[in-house]
């Protein structure tokens, strides 16, 4: 194993460090209980939202905190769940009085954390919390790390929306609805073309042929569908989308936001060659895409791979994609 | 070699195809001449920004062109320099009246392509053009393709304040001088932990052992000053950042920008990591951090690795620093 890291055990403390050192007109970042905060939190009479989850995926979650998108993150250790006491202190330390929003990412360990946390702030401080559970990922019903589901690329988007709505001063009911609203209209698949190295583990997780790739992997490396044999970009790209059209709630002329994301080893060249596949096979269907991203957003350490999220819009989600955000890992028009 | 491509002879323009459908509002692509131009060029009466280089280390330069940064930036095939016949299409179609600045890295066919568009450009239009070189790699006096020192890092903040000061109408001559006190004021020095890949060869660059990297590497994987045993991330900070500051023009108060870039294959958590042992060995050195960046800026397509550059701030950089800029690659405040 080759990582530029000092030991294996301080390496989300020591990021966390230079997430504080690089970003300190914007964040604020608590080292001991490993929550990242906006540096402006609470923002009085706006509903706070909070996520968090394993470390590993930078930028998600700490890297969308700011505003227009998160108020607080809390980063477990590299591929685990942070723990209810990071989730419950996030919690308090954004509500701005008008409540506070979980985005939990459906594995068992964060949506059994979070629920834990949702509790205590409500018994302890009389918190109102509401809780979306993303679970895009059309990939495989049931994973290693979780029941239904897994919350995969549509999660950066909904931060995105519902950050924007709740800059806007819309109620918790109204946030929590849209929330749902986002996950239900998303759904994504990915692949990889090699394995990642957590660092306390030290080799790869997993062993991948020359020849193959592997078909709808999780975020953390856990099994796919199934290994298939090496492809082009326009095979690949099809094997993406189609389950993901077969599966996305969209009415005719219903235009989509196409996200191409890089699971961190795969260049950008290759990201963008294959969003122009994607955006090929969108256009054969008829389906307009109407915003677009591309980049390293939800990442798996160092693996080679790429996701397809698709999100069916309305102009409501539209307007709120367009509102200002200004995050390390996402900042337009402010 | 397992990558996201089709023909690896049509890795660029796919690419490009990629970039112009998910850049719509934002960016037009010449196909046919692979130059990519902020939509609205040629920006009457601002100075218009070229630059350009061989393909695979994007974002750079593709993704900086928009309002902000360049007007355009012309594709070379992967690690090839482009030609001047683009160079020169992309010349006449951004001047605005105000001349143009040429921005090249010290590559010895970047150099010499664009130094004879710029006389086909003087020689069929009239159009004033301007170049500057940069050469802030301190690793090697000379290398496998450039004489003199090679230009990296300092490359991507050049085009970003010089585009704000393009943005702001300042005239050719002065624009000139300020991108060449960019440059003197800036260092680099990168190192690698394993090769890339170029898709023509389908076989890495160059071989490194399990145990060792690649100090002052290039960013087409040309060789840096030697092979070392690989190290603790303090231990390569200090190797990164010991030659550049014994190189760096500074007074001593005088604040620095430090820039952490990721070569591709390296996650933004040990990004980030590598930030905080930066941050650390300048702080011991009172040299304070006034502005950074971290993240994948200029890659070498997958090879891990990361580089370090630091620039030498005043209040007229730091204040284009922070301007607005709206392009694919850097974005904010607008």
């Amino acid at each position: 194993m080759k990582k530029l890291i000092n030991d294996p055990e301080d390496v989300v403390v020591e990021a966390l460090r230079g997430m504080a050192a690089a970003h300190p007109d914007h964040l604020r970042v608590d080292l001991e209980k490993k929550v990242i905060y906006r540096k402006d939190a609470p923002v009085r009479g706006k509903v706070g939202l909070v996520s968090g989850g394993g470390s590993g995926h930078e930028p998600m979650h700490g890297g969308f905190v700011g505003l227009g998108m998160l108020d607080a993150a809390c980063a477990g250790e590299v591929f685990t769940s942070p723990v209810p006491d990071q989730m419950m202190a996030a919690t308090t330390a954004v509500d701005g009085g008008a409540g506070v929003l979980h985005i939990v990412k459906n594995y068992t360990g964060d949506v059994m954390n979070f629920e834990m946390a949702a509790e205590m702030a409500d018994a302890d401080s009389g918190i109102q919390v509401r809780t979306v559970v993303t679970n895009d990922d059309v990939a495989v019903k049931d994973s290693l790390y979780t029941a239904g589901r897994r919350g995969v690329g549509v999660t950066v988007l909904l931060e995105k929306i519902v950050g924007a709505a709740a800059e806007q001063g819309r109620p918790l009911e109204e946030i929590a609805d849209l929330a749902t609203k986002v996950n239900e209209s998303g759904r994504s698949m990915g692949l990889a073309l090699t394995s990642c190295t957590v660092p306390s583990a030290g080799k790869p997780t997993f062993e991948l042929g020359d020849d193959e790739f592997e078909l709808g992997i999780g975020i953390h490396g856990e099994p796919g569908r199934e290994r298939r044999p090496m492809a082009s970009a326009r095979e690949l790209a099809q094997q993406l989308v189609e389950p993901i059209l077969e599966d996305l709630p969209r009415k005719d002329g219903q235009p989509v936001l196409a996200f191409v994301n890089g699971m961190g080893g795969t260049p950008l060249i290759e990201q963008y060659l294959m969003f122009n596949e994607v955006q090929t096979i969108l256009a054969k269907a008829d389906i307009q895409v109407a915003r677009s991203l591309v980049g390293n957003y939800i990442t798996s350490l160092e693996m080679a791979g790429l996701s397809v999220t698709l999100l069916t819009l309305d102009d409501d989600l539209i307007g709120l994609w367009d509102a200002p955000v200004n995050t390390p890992g996402l900042r337009w028009g402010a």
